[in-house]
């Protein structure tokens, strides 16, 4: 094998030399009779503990596989320490917002219901679909975590205290998302929080007002939408604080 | 009236004190089937010259409707010179990167043929579309310009040579894109390129790094679509060196 294979999938095996490793039916149907790939080919596998490897089809059915662990061809690390709590939105632009953040590398997507939420029901089934997805395409090494929506109270009290809070807002003394980030403790752990389209209501205002540890972050003049919003202060994190200093993959 | 009307409507007619606009079948039949506004309700309108405007309706019918300027609630200000150039993708994923790009202040749209490009054709008709919806909702003041697709060479050459072009790209030099937008000009208008995601050839490559005013920019170490890498390189450039050093719109 000599470049890296183009197939990635996340599994739940352990990975490690010598392992053989069968996948699921899903799986391994989409190896067989989408890509049409056959034994003696190579895939690359991940699992979020172990980091990335390469691996041999070594036989392949209808509904079955069964892999040969080869070698190691990165080493498990975390993706940054980034959390994203969104007031849930419609389908469509759901799975947009859960898709790019992964790419994004954010590490925790939890949905926030808040008073002037509209949509307040999130397919779990259908977000971790379109999460193992991504995180296949987008070469990280783990899936982010997707929390069950929970109204912004509970949110904010089962959120660490000393985690910052990074809320996105049109009001009162946001300062811009450059100075808000540019002013974080170095390599701290953040949550961005996104609110519903129609804003905050004054009470869940003061609950954040009132709270530690909390920066108000404006996005600029326009209007964004909810997605556009969560995406954009995770890029600027990122950017900033993030693991975008790192050099980009070397593809070509 | 005492707030900002909430409907917000882009038309091409002048706007000035005193004016009497009248709407497109498709604008008055939105305002009396869908929003159900009647005579003397009021609407906000801007036409990307005169500022924006609030009108109330004098009149309104089948495919018809009439408007009263009043006053004018915002001066006329231009979208941040920043432009995004970009190889054309699918339908959906082409919807979702121009609406957002158009809420992310992008002043120009250009599709970019390049020979790793598998969408040739943009429906410069659904793109318009899009974008006025998308400026009329994200408050802006005017819409971007959609450029026809042309091909890479083209669209170089007839780039205005003293324009900072930069190139979103995997390969060689490319610093993290924080460090590139933080090294631009002050003020300085700039190009955003996005290259396929089969990536840009050799030979265009070769086309970039020859050419003078180019910089290269990583975005991190993950896989990003082109939406993504489209969207996050817009916001990088807002936040850092566009119009988000400026106070978000104060709604409540």
């Amino acid at each position: 094998m000599s470049e890296k294979p183009a197939t990635r999938l996340y599994i739940e095996s352990d990975l490690a030399d010598g392992a053989v490793v069968g996948l699921s039916p899903d799986h391994a149907h989409f190896l067989r009779s989408v890509l049409r790939l056959e034994p003696g080919r190579w895939v690359t596998l991940f699992n979020g503990r172990d980091g990335e490897w390469s691996a041999r089809i070594d036989g392949i059915g209808k509904g079955w596989a069964s892999l040969a662990v080869g070698t190691r061809l990165r080493e498990q690390s975390a993706s940054p320490d980034v959390w994203l709590y969104f007031a849930p939105i419609k389908r469509a632009r759901l799975d947009f917002l859960v898709q790019k953040a992964t790419e994004l590398g954010v590490g925790r997507i939890q949905p926030v219901v808040t008073q002037r939420t509209i949509v307040e029901r999130v397919k779990g089934e259908r977000l971790s679909a379109n999460v193992i997805e991504a995180s296949e395409q987008c070469e990280r090494l783990d899936l982010p975590e997707i929390g069950d929506p929970m109204r912004l109270d509970k949110a904010l009290a089962d959120h660490p205290a000393d985690r910052t809070l990074v809320a996105c807002v049109e009001f009162g003394d946001a300062r811009p998302v450059v100075e808000v980030v540019s002013t974080l403790p170095a390599g701290a752990p953040v949550t961005l929080l996104i609110g519903p389209e129609g804003g905050f209501t004054p009470e869940e205002r003061t609950l954040l007002e009132t709270r530690e540890n909390v920066r108000f972050a404006g996005l600029g003049p326009r209007i964004l939408r909810a997605e556009t919003a969560g995406l954009a202060a995770l890029t600027v994190w990122q950017a900033l604080a993030g693991d975008w200093a790192e050099a980009p993959p070397k593809r070509y």
